[in-house]
């Protein structure tokens, strides 16, 4: 490749002391040519709408057993919620960035590509400063925590949250990837709020642990409270082995060193090394109208494109923003208009103070940046951190709309830190993004109750996939690979179920 | 299906008290018509030798995605070292049987095929006896202990023998699919056999600690102390997140209700529908001829197969009994010549008492079967329980040659089994199986070191895959579907680029 580091996407932003804040990062993940659509003539047996990984598997897997398809993606580039921002061939992951092998289909996409040896540790903890920073309120002295003190604070916090039957939750969700199983909890803890859970359970925490949990919770979630259901806690923590280390290693340690847009090329390279893909990026859908024997989507600029099936991957939070004709099922149209409760803004800076690469630290409820900690080392031999913004009211932070509220928030997060010391920050604002409209799902109460069956159903000629209602690691990138082979190999059986009765139907 | 328990396969024996005992059982495995190979001058693009889980994966792989393929299996059945004797419907495991979800390829494979909702949980802690057997010489009297006290001790025992580095192994193998990026740690610890590690600790265990992690470990690595090495111990306890309950849960608790037969049905059935298989069983392959342009693979019976490209997923303890033109790695001969160190046989007893569900027992080392525990309730409302036979010189189960010391030996494990109360035993002797000679993978010491690169490399035209040098999962189903989609799809990108390269030269 002639750049490595990828063309320029429109996406992300960028603040350094020479260049101020600027729209658009560099990304492997941009497409070039955009569009290599030939003939609007053209009936493709599939059209993917978006280049998530949802969108990405579903291509892959369509394309390789023998589907002519179409990918459709608003974007300039392919990722969707998780794509790397290669600056100096230096990845900062924008979205979701940790695997673990206890995830299996982002694994076996691991192992197909190559990659077990490209998976590196994000935290450090040892040299440096080593410590944890716990600022309780902007009026009180940060409090410094070793690694070790952090883990045992936060270890008993999170148990006691999920420890509703004495088993650690265990009883509540016995089968992580197949947590619908147990219907009475989920009736139960779907109901409930993390505010009403931490009501339960406050009188029993001290205020260190509160707050640490707190913050910790809230940039989990990354929305508030009383919007954030309990039973997704429980689900994630259940499929995290229900044990906090495990937590810790599965949701935020392994990342890859080539970055996730890299992995993304893997994807979306083979599916166009088949030959039978053709996509057209920067192309906001405005509807979908399935006919019956074909269905026509159209771009918000009028173009349109015609397949026999659709896989459409628009997240939840942005798909009442498509028509479709004939409608959505009024369950999906009213949980996309509803929502999931997350708009957490993840935020990365480049700092010159190597000590920092061992430092985490918290800043609720009075940060604009809740947590960070390091994550790397840049090329210039600085300190990477990454941290999640606050979604609390007053303090989400909107990381471009005052870029100097942003770096003060880094000031407040990182000890001892000047103006000098502040090289480089990075950052996608997914709350602002028209075409997420949110971060990683994280249901409302009730929404699993209410409307994850009529999300993941099918609609005539139109299926519909995301990590935003995956079954296993809903909400991670393994669910979104998770969801696309689903609905790509619904959409191959459905193709050849219609070619055969066609057949049957002749003779 | 005209019969739902299937066909009657070779494999395997029964004994029932009417009957005695019989050679053969029924398994939904066993495919009708035998072949369906229509002309021997079809050359295939590829055949793929063996049906167990790496054939099956790899043929379906490759029939998907466009390759005309032919399964050559020396067998009646599908399934390899892993298949389902469904008597009256209800499936005894004849070997492979639990899944995880952390383990990636086999996860997968359920969720493609809907199967998770299948799962259910082999033991019961619950009701009967709800105890732990444990006879520890022929001469003493056996000790019951609750399955809390059996769980101390057995942990207690398990992490002395990994704790090599204070961290329970885990800097030993960080990366546990990936144990080899650890040079150190393979150089040092796959020279011990399990014999050394125990004399390092026995010091250590007390006599009942011994005799249950003894006996205990003699039924995972089915082989001789001398004779299995110690990495590949520090390996499944690293791949089972250093941690003894993991341990169990990973190893030994979550199957399918339908058997392991059925989702190797799905497999295989998705292959056949392609249109592109064609299967010969019944063929065991005499030798395998690459001729460069093309491969023959020829079988006892002389007739001939040919392929542009073979995938030979024959076990490598009679890998060396195909004669391969050119020859064999080198290394590869000598491996197989060698052979893993496991020779386990796992047996099933169906038993009129309830009350021995939730029994679990041991007997080493005297005793001809090492170990057993609950497994489930029969179709007539019998107990089921599963035991791995012992490996030990004098007492090494060969359950069909002495019937009468096999019912001896379940009577000894059974508290109060009288000969009344054995309605039936089901098993597969492994050991004496031609076309397996041994149970799943459990290196020598050393082997790792010398030959797993060398049985992983591809010779020409034809591939090698087997569950037997996977990298993750080894020895486990989830590693024959590792190294089945691992070879398809380098076979598969193989044939497309010598395509791409005519393509090229012709213009």
């Amino acid at each position: 490749m002639a750049n490595p580091s990828g063309h320029t996407s429109r996406d992300g932003y960028q603040w350094t002391p020479d260049t101020g804040l600027k729209a658009g990062v560099p990304c492997l993940g941009v497409i070039q040519p955009q569009s290599t659509v030939v003939s609007k003539d053209t009936v493709y047996d599939v059209a993917v709408i978006g280049a998530g990984y949802t969108g990405l598997t579903a291509i892959r897997d369509l394309t390789t057993t023998g589907h002519s398809t179409l990918l459709i993606e608003a974007r300039d580039r392919i990722g969707g919620r998780s794509w790397s921002s290669n600056i100096d061939g230096y990845p900062f992951e924008m979205g979701g960035t940790w695997v673990h092998w206890t995830q299996p289909f982002i694994w076996r996409e691991l192992f197909r590509y190559n990659l077990l040896g490209n998976l590196e540790v994000s935290m450090s903890q040892s040299g440096g400063i080593n410590k944890c920073a716990v600022t309780m309120s902007k009026d009180k002295p940060t409090i410094f925590l070793s690694h070790e003190e952090e883990d045992i604070i936060s270890e008993s916090g999170l148990k006691k949250l999920v420890n509703v039957d004495g088993k650690l939750g265990r009883t509540v969700i016995p089968w992580p990837h197949d947590a619908l199983r147990n219907k009475e909890a989920v009736a139960i803890y779907d109901k409930m709020s993390l505010k009403d859970r931490i009501q339960q359970i406050e009188h029993d925490l001290t205020p260190l642990e509160k707050n640490m949990l707190e913050g910790f919770l809230s940039i989990t979630c990354g929305g508030q409270w009383e919007d954030s259901s309990f039973f997704e806690m429980l689900r994630w923590w259940a499929l995290a082995n229900w044990d906090y280390r495990d937590f810790i290693e599965m949701g935020l340690t392994y990342k890859l060193k080539c970055g996730q847009s890299a992995l993304q090329r893997c994807l979306f390279d083979e599916a166009h090394g088949s030959g039978r893909l053709s996509h057209s990026f920067s192309t906001p859908v405005a509807s979908v109208h399935d006919k019956g024997e074909l269905v026509e989507v159209t771009g918000r600029d009028g173009t349109v494109f015609k397949a026999k099936r659709v896989i459409c991957t628009v997240p939840l939070n942005v798909l009442h923003s498509i028509q479709f004709t004939p409608a959505l099922l009024p369950l999906k149209t009213q949980a996309s208009v509803e929502g999931h409760a997350n708009h957490v803004v993840k935020c990365h800076v480049e700092v010159a103070k190597p000590e920092l690469r061992s430092l985490g630290s918290f800043n609720y409820p009075d940060g604009k940046l809740t947590y960070t900690f390091g994550d790397g080392t840049t090329p210039a031999g600085n300190t990477h951190l990454v941290a999640f913004g606050s979604s609390l009211p007053g303090v989400h932070l909107q990381a471009e709309e005052d870029i100097n509220a942003t770096l003060e928030a880094w000031k407040q997060l990182l000890p001892g830190t000047e103006d000098k010391d502040l090289k480089r920050v990075v950052f996608h604002n997914w709350h602002n993004d028209e075409f997420a409209r949110g971060a990683w799902e994280w249901f409302k109460p009730n929404q699993v109750s209410r409307y994850l069956d009529a999300l993941r159903e099918k609609q005539g000629n139109v299926w519909f996939g995301s990590a935003d209602w995956a079954m296993g690691w809903r909400g991670f990138l393994d669910g979104g690979i998770e969801d696309g082979q689903r609905v790509a190999k619904e959409v191959a059986d459905n193709l050849k179920a219609s070619k055969t009765v066609r057949v049957t139907t002749r003779l």
